[in-house]
């Protein structure tokens, strides 16, 4: 059986490319670049409540870093280091490992970021991921900053994870390539990190969807103190479609908002990215947090589930497993 | 039930003193000051591998913290940030998480860190922290500079949490104010940051007691390939007391290394900080990691136990519970 040390040796000590002391001591040492602000942000996975039992472990070593990535992405910041503490059983097996590793580094690879801390120790399965970022004094994307007017946008095709996991749970099927791509969105999310630092001064403010369009852009407004009309991008009878895209969780699309002024602007990155970016909504005034929401004519819809919340809904995704949050 | 967003806002959101952007977007933001490296620690907790499931939250919110900022004194920082990441049951009472906030945020105005993040969801019972300090640059204590002929000095009175747990556990019987000092060592240390400030420039090397003297100054010898000679500084006598000094975990004291000529500076800084600094050993050629036990009259002692893995022995503090890591 591998002692803790062992592990951390075999498995988690590599390399770093901008890092003054890595894996290794009781810290690891960075030196932050002048005229930067560092953001971080963390996020824990548990078996069961993020994560079923059999997934490969490659593709959650993917989604374990790529899901604090997207935090980056939506602070307008380039992920620059992490640290990852992972908690397994007692007998956990060199093959998980090495598959888990695998593509938790495929994605540090993909971002350019370093792994400079860890723990390793027995228990339920759990990992926790600290990343940290670079973006220019003064220009991260928060919540706090839409404004009456603005429009709202999302990247991307909300809700794929969604109908990802429906489709693996058999609550629905899905056919190919739709089934590819929903079941990579929720295995290995792409996190939009060229888009984030594009929105730097241009989007007034931004998040990521990681518990639904709905809820999420909730957060903004409710940061921003305003309300939104929302108009529903996919065909609106109540279906598994339609909820997924309102209140699909683990999409890591980016919603962001920005002055009309700045259509032609987004659309221009929307080609240049090659990534849709869909305008769904205007921020309006009202209560804080408000979301009119309507259908492609223009009829009023009522909300039946905002989003996703791990105290009241786990794995079930399916629409009626919570009131609104 | 409280959602995942009430419970955050409730116990883990509060002003901060030095952070630009603190709990509440995707990402918090600082501002390191200018000549200063960052240095960062992560520490995952477990309940049944690092804490009973009748651990006090008080106490428990407190040496989650705490061992993290034992990582910050360990090389010579001054602790500033920290994020909080907990799984709990479904259904985490208020009074529990309301007494764990309360040991968290103690341990956090002790020390002068502001908690800038934080995630909080459903799962068997752990915690993960994440740690940050400054350091003026280039001045960390490391692991690897221990030199032939150096000191090796202990702080406090290493033992003392191995001790208390065997109190708790009715393995042994501690009378007071052994017993208090004991189990107050397990339950609240006390890490050295003031000690680790003090030995920039003074120490060739740290690091703190989280697994056991002995395992801890191993990981010393390694990083700086060199032996040690050390001189047992309680009883030789094979029993608890011993054991507990050569291979307690859990006390967060600091071992260091530093050249003979320093004796006296670190004889008065002793002093000044009201802490016992003990020699208890010198620095040697030798096979890297190789650590020859002497008793008070320069008798050998074999060596039955190095120290604590938790993927050999979890909670079980008896001797005789794993071979040498």
């Amino acid at each position: 059986m591998p002692s803790e040390f062992e592990l951390i040796a075999r498995y988690f000590t590599r390399g770093t490319t901008h890092t003054t002391l890595g894996v290794g001591d009781d810290g690891a040492l960075i030196t932050p670049a002048p005229g930067q602000e560092l953001v971080i942000s963390t996020d824990m996975l548990v078996e069961g409540t993020h994560f079923l039992p059999d997934t490969d472990a490659e593709d959650l070593g993917w989604k374990t870093l790529a899901v604090n990535v997207s935090d980056m992405a939506a602070m307008g910041a380039r992920p620059r280091w992490a640290t990852l503490a992972i908690a397994v059983p007692p007998t956990p097996t060199f093959e998980w490992l090495d598959d888990f590793a695998r593509g938790f580094f495929a994605c540090a690879d993909e971002f350019g970021i370093d792994l400079i801390g860890g723990d390793t120790t027995r228990g339920p399965r759990a990992f926790c991921v600290t990343i940290l970022g670079e973006v220019a004094a003064g220009q991260a994307l928060r919540r706090s900053g839409a404004g009456i007017g603005d429009d709202i946008w999302v990247s991307g095709q909300p809700g794929r994870a969604a109908l990802g996991l429906a489709h693996l749970q058999g609550r629905m099927v899905l056919a190919e390539p739709r089934r590819a791509e929903c079941v990579a969105a929720l295995q290995r999310p792409q996190p939009r990190v060229a888009l984030g630092l594009a929105l730097q001064g241009l989007a007034t403010a931004a998040i990521d969807v990681s518990d639904g369009l709905l809820a999420d852009l909730g957060h903004i407004l409710e940061a921003s103190r305003v309300a939104a009309s929302v108009q529903v991008a996919v065909p609106s009878a109540p279906t598994l479609e339609r909820d997924a895209w309102l209140s699909g969780g683990d999409d890591y699309e980016l919603v962001f908002t920005a002055p009309p002024a700045r259509r032609n602007v987004i659309d221009a990155l929307a080609g240049r990215l090659q990534l849709a970016l869909t305008r769904v909504g205007t921020i309006a005034a009202g209560s804080a947090g408000a979301i009119a929401l309507h259908d492609a004519e223009g009829h009023p819809l009522a909300i039946q589930r905002r989003g996703y919340d791990h105290f009241i809904s786990p794995v079930d995704m399916s629409p009626d497993a919570s009131p609104d949050a």
